[in-house]
Parts: C-alpha cells; structure tokens; sequence
C-alpha cells in the first residue's frame, strides 16, 4: 500500500478499505504519512465523504492507535455519555451522579475542550481540591467503591484522533460528519464503556446548527457503536438558547448542584431525565423509559443524587462542602447587569454570543495551552420566553478585570426581545436508536 | 487574509479573488504557509476547479514568484513553444531553426522533465559539447546574433510552480486542468516571449489521454494567455502513436536532424509545419497560413532551416559536425530487433508502453536527481498503418546492459498487428486560438 494511491482513490470518490483506512492513519501517527499527505486526504474525505464502512474502519483505526481502556475490573453495567458540546451544557455534573446513584457504574474520561467555556474537566477543577487527573487502578477502584469517576483524558488514549484533529484544525476539515463522528467515537470505543448516550446538539449555539446535519451525525455515531458491539443512543436535542441560566466553570457547578437538589432550571433538569432514563434502560437497569424515569425523579428529589455527588466531589480530592455552601466556588469580583433596552417577551437568545461573552471574560480557551478562570461567566435572569419589563436585567456579567466591555456588546447584541411570546422549541428533537 | 479562510473558501467552492490566490501562493512560497495547508487546498481546487479567473490569478502569481526574463533586448518577435509532452516529442528541435530561418526570434527556455525520455534539454544535450547552461546576457546576445537559443530553466523561474508541484506530485493533485495549466503558462509568461505557440497532446501516449480533456486545457491555456497580453495559439494533435519512429535522446537529434533536410517521418514534419505556420501567422511574419506553410517548406527543402541548426548548435558549443556525421552522436552497443509474430497490418502502438520501455534502458528518469543514457532508446520500422510481415521487426531495442528483458516484454505488448487496416487518426485533432 501507498499513501499516493488512497489519497487518490479517496480523491476520486472510491471506497477505501478497512485495510486502507487502518494502514494510512497507523503510518501517519507513525509519521512515515507526511502531515501534507493526511491534509489531502482529509480535504478529499471531506468533499467526497466516507461511508458508514470508511467511518467506523476510521474510528477504530484511532481507537487503537493508544492505550485501550480496560473496564473489566469494574463491576456491573459501564455507562459513559458525550455531548457534542453546546453553552453552558453542565449536563454529566448532573447525569453522572444521578445514574450512579440508580445503580449505573459511570466511568468517563472527559477532555477539556477548546468551547466559549472549559469542558466538564474545566468545570470540576472549579471545586476547589478537585483531582482530574488519575491512575487507570485508582480510575477503576473509586468506580467500584462510589459509582462514579470522571478523569481527564490523557495522551495516551486516541493519539492519532489527536494529531488528526490538529491538522483538521489548520486545514478547514473539522466540520464534516463522517470525520466528526469517527473522533467521538473513537474516544468512546478507547474508553471501554458498554453503554453509550450520545448528546448531540443543534440550534445557534451548537456546533451543528442544523438540525437535520445533527441527526445524520446522531445515525452515523449510532452506527458506528453497535457496529463495534456498543449499546449505544442518541438524543438531538436543542441547543439553540444556552442550557440552564449559568455559563462558566463555578457557575455551572453551582447551578448543576442546585439541580441535584431539585431545584435546576427545567431545561438542565429535563434533559438529564431524558439521558438517564434511556441510559438505565439500554443498560438493563429498568424495564421501561417511564419507570426509569419515575426512579431518577425519587432520587432528584430523595437526595440520593446529591448524596453521590457529594461522596464523588470527596472521592476524587474535592471539598464536599461547595454542596451546602456554594459561595466556597471561586467567586467573581464584578457583577455587571446586562439591562433589557424594552418590554416584551425575549424571543431568542444567541447562545453562540452568551458562549462567546463567557470566552471574553475568560472563562473558555481559543489554545490548548491557555488556562480558564474559574470564577467568571453569564449568568442569565431571562430564558426564551421569559417576560421582561425595560430597564430589567437580562443577564448578569461576573467578571474579574478582563472582557467586559466585549462580553458587554456580545450580550447586548444576543437577546431578541419583541411583542409577541415565541413559539417554544422541544427540548429533544430527535432520538436515534438505529 | 489567513491561509485558513481560503482553504475554506475554495472547500465550499467559492471562487477566490486575485488578492486572495496571489496572497496564499506568496506566502506559501515565503514558509508562512505550511506544506499541509497548500496540500487541503490543492485538493480542493482540484475536487471543486478553479475557474478561468482563478487560474489567471494562480498563473500570474506562479509567474511572479521568480525572475521574470526580459527579452526586450532582442529585436523582433520573440516566440516560445510549448508542448505537453509525448513520446518521441523532438519538435523543438526543429521548430526552433527553422522558425528562426524564417525570421521569428525563438527564445526558449526548457526543462529536463520527467519523461520516458529526457526533456529537450536531454535531447540537446546529446549533441558532444552542447551547452545548455547559458547567463541571461549570453542567451540574449545569442538570439539576437543567430535567431535562436534553447536554455535549461534555471531555479530562478517560477521557484513557487516548482515547490507547488513538488507537493501535487505526492498528494495526488498533478491531472487538474487548471493546476497544470497554471503550472505550464506561468512559465510561458515568465520567459517573456511574445508568441506562444501550444502543442497539446492527447491519446495513449499524452499526458491528457481523453481528447475532451486536452482540449479544455488547449482552452484554458489559450486564455490565460491572451489574459495576460500575449498571442497565443493552441493544437490539440494526435499521441497516440510515438511522433516519428526514434524514441530516445540521441536518436531523436538525429531524427531532427533527417527532418530538416527534408527526410523526416511524415508526422514529424507536417506537425512542425502546422505548428510553424501558426506561430508565423500569430507574429505577423506571414500574411495567411497558406504563405506561413510556403515560406516553411521552402525553408526545409532549400537547406536553411538546417543551416540554422548548424549554426545554432555551434553557438551553444556543440559539434556541428553531427548534422553530417550522425555517427558522432552517441551510439548504443546493442541493437535487438523485435520481431511481428504475424503478418498484417499494425493498427495500434501503444505509446505509453514504447516510452517505458525507452526510459527502462535508461533513455527517461523517473526522480529528478538520475541521468539519463544519451545512446539507448527505441527506433520503431512500423507504425500505425503499415504492412507487416510474421517475424519482420517492428522496432529495434538499442540498449547498453540496463533494461533489456522489461523493454522487450514492454514492446512485445505495444503493437496490435491484425487483418485489416486501421482507420487513420488526423494528426491536429483541433485549433484552439480562444
């Protein structure tokens, strides 16, 4: 085999095979593919696209390229979840505990992520003590013993994904479904889970505002999990109004917690009971949607849910008091009111903007290398729908010194605010299961 | 301007502004462009063309990239000439004197290539003491003292075609039409001729094989150079069969050669005369194609044409005596015939097959750093159309040691000898003039 002769072939709209796909990305991490090769190949993957049978002979060649992990020290059903990433999305805070407290062993390795906010690892590492970073035995222990593990990543998983995305980066083919769902999944399949629920987010402040785009991308990951012996789902759901009123690192810790009191936002709430409950049941630990639904709800309400939260936060090196006394996150020195400039009914809120807001005052990276301010963020008073009178706040800017005047013009240019109430969108817009 | 959002721009295939394609090619050549970003879009303009505007744009920037030659120190019309590449392609070698016996100035510059023969500049090269290295004050003086000088390119022309074409070369972009026209006419436009004369080849033995192909190249060609102020004609002509029966370096001098004293093959000469009158015409040195064709033959019968070459290989240092001692060229010690296995008419000879063949003795070089044997090649007895007897030779192999067996297995494959005649092909499949 040669490099020249699959680039070629890709180029001209033929099928690669699994051999063809698996020895290009083996001797690309290998470096004997030239970066100048693999950027050919993947703009001619991008304008002619890979198949289901490319994409999942794609995704396991990067699956393999590290370290697989291996669960089976961990007894019971393994569930892990991903979000293709939206605003304020707070979700496997919330999700993590509540499944392990309904039986379910959640072990997940989360990245940090380059999003308008730190990625859940982020998040976490906002309480203060929070370890992320973690040996597989201690990895596998503290899921035995609590039920729940969420580490960072490391570099030893998905190498080839790495080095892939970086170059997708440069070379303007990040945006295509096949090669985006071939790098969900090959952390996924590298992270030995048996259950899969996939989060796939569309709307304005989503990575894929289209909806019918996130669906295909939804089917293609979906196929790609039970092609390599995964239970796996997909819920599409809305992105296009951040999740929840809180975006940034403590903010979002705060708010989830409050939700695991039973006393989130509806949005946040809802869609953890739409995950959880098709988790529980994919993973034989309820017979029905409604019943797995009925149980998450008892242990929302029951404080079991905290209660596993708070022995995670304590597991994994964190202060369990940010339960009881939220003002122990790190705190912000400036709250800035985002004022409605007239009365009526907010009609759409740009979540893209809200993230990027969030990202100015430094609460998100635009470089791996950059670190993120816990402490800052947006925190919203109004949600679509929501009714408001002039003069009013919208939203709150939590600011140290850095980005405010932008993050100031960002929000002010994101809220829609007209006569007339909107239409409401449904939260799940789809869910594939096949 | 960042290389990202041009990638990005071709990838959705919209069409790039001057500005941007002159920026992108700049700085690609200055390193501030990676190797990898120049690879996604080449693959992009390949998959998503690069429209006439475009490819101006790249041809001009190519041009820019280098020394621009000027030739305004030479009275009179300057014209080039520039072929696709075929096998058996000794055209310049005559065209170039007998253009100059008619009054053109030729100024040419060539290339060694990567043929299954040597370039040009191989084939001059054959000739004992030819120069081909020439200071541009020499090549100028030359032109103006004789009509006619043939230099190899130097590195100082077009340096960002030859990085770009480097990088085509192993990422599986080199057939576009309007990369290789770019790449082609950027030279032409560089050189600074006034007259440029295109000989496009199409058939089994072209670069182009499909004549539709060869044709929009011939097109584009033609308009890019009009575009950019010069007179330009453009033939689309039959590859084939190899042009003429020698196919090597010295064989084909020698060839040349025979054809200025007004023996040459049939093809051979009626392509210089079709390429001749037209760049006659195209200069102003001929009223109509008619007289253009007149004044050459003339210029053949009567002996100028190859005084010209006489005078012109004495000029550049080689032996003028060759032209009347063809025996002072180098000569191969093996000369093996290969023989009809029946009679009947040749209907076909593959001129791919003959040219690997010649490059497997040694005649062509496959990387840019190897040699090539002026002495070995193949001379063909028949071509498409003649009569043959059952163990008559249908060439002859002239070979040192290297290559024997695989050019004899080669030529054995390349001619199609059968019961009937075949139909013939015209010669100039079509005259592209805008």
């Amino acid at each position: 085999m040669e490099a020249y002769a699959i680039i070629r072939k890709k180029r001209d709209g033929e099928r690669l095979s699994p051999e063809e796909i698996s020895w290009f990305i083996d001797r690309y991490v290998a470096g004997e593919v030239a970066d100048y090769q693999a950027a050919a190949w993947l703009m001619a993957a991008y304008l002619r696209g890979l198949d289901a049978g490319e994409t999942l002979a794609l995704t396991e060649a990067l699956a393999r390229s590290g370290e697989q992990v291996d669960l089976s020290g961990i007894r019971g059903v393994k569930v892990d979840k991903h979000s293709t990433g939206g605003v304020g999305d707070k979700t496997t805070l919330v999700l993590a505990p509540l499944l392990a407290a309904a039986g379910a062993k959640v072990a997940k390795m989360s990245g940090r992520g380059l999003g308008h906010t730190g990625g859940t690892i982020d998040k976490l590492e906002a309480i203060p003590g929070f370890r992320t970073a973690m040996e597989r035995e201690e990895f596998v222990a503290q899921v035995n013993r609590t039920g729940v593990a969420v580490a960072a990543q490391t570099e030893k998983i998905v190498p080839a994904d790495r080095k892939l995305y970086a170059l997708r980066d440069v070379t303007a083919t990040v945006d295509s479904i096949p090669l985006i769902a071939a790098s969900v999944m090959a952390k996924k399949l590298a992270c030995g889970a048996d259950v899969i629920v996939l989060d796939v987010k569309t709307g304005s402040g989503a990575f894929m505002q289209d909806a019918a785009a996130a669906q295909e991308l939804a089917r293609l990951m979906v196929a790609i999990g039970k092609r390599a012996g995964r239970r796996v789902v997909a819920l599409v759901t809305d992105m296009d109004q951040p999740l929840g009123y809180a975006v940034g690192n403590a903010i979002e810790v705060a708010e989830a917690i409050a939700t695991l009191k039973g006393r989130g936002p509806l949005d946040l709430t809802e869609l953890c009971l739409e995950l959880g409950s098709r988790a529980l049941c994919l993973g034989g630990l309820a017979v029905s949607l409604k019943t797995a639904r009925a149980r998450l709800e008892e242990l929302l309400l029951g404080g079991q849910a905290l209660g596993k939260f708070r022995e995670w936060v304590a597991a994994q090196g964190g202060d369990p008091r940010v339960v009881d006394e939220p003002e122990l996150l790190p705190q912000a020195p400036q709250k800035i009111p985002v004022l409605s400039p007239r009365a009526g009914y907010v009609v759409q809120i740009n979540a893209l903007a809200v993230g990027e807001a969030a990202r100015a005052l430094g609460a998100g990276r635009r470089r791996k290398e950059e670190g993120v301010d816990p402490a800052v963020g947006v925190l919203l008073v109004a949600k679509t729908g929501s009714r408001v009178e002039a003069g009013e706040p919208l939203a709150y800017i939590l600011a140290r010194e850095k980005g405010v005047a932008e993050a100031q013009e960002l929000l002010a240019g994101a809220f829609t605010v007209a006569v007339n109430p909107p239409k409401t969108r449904p939260l799940v817009c789809a869910v594939v299961e096949k």
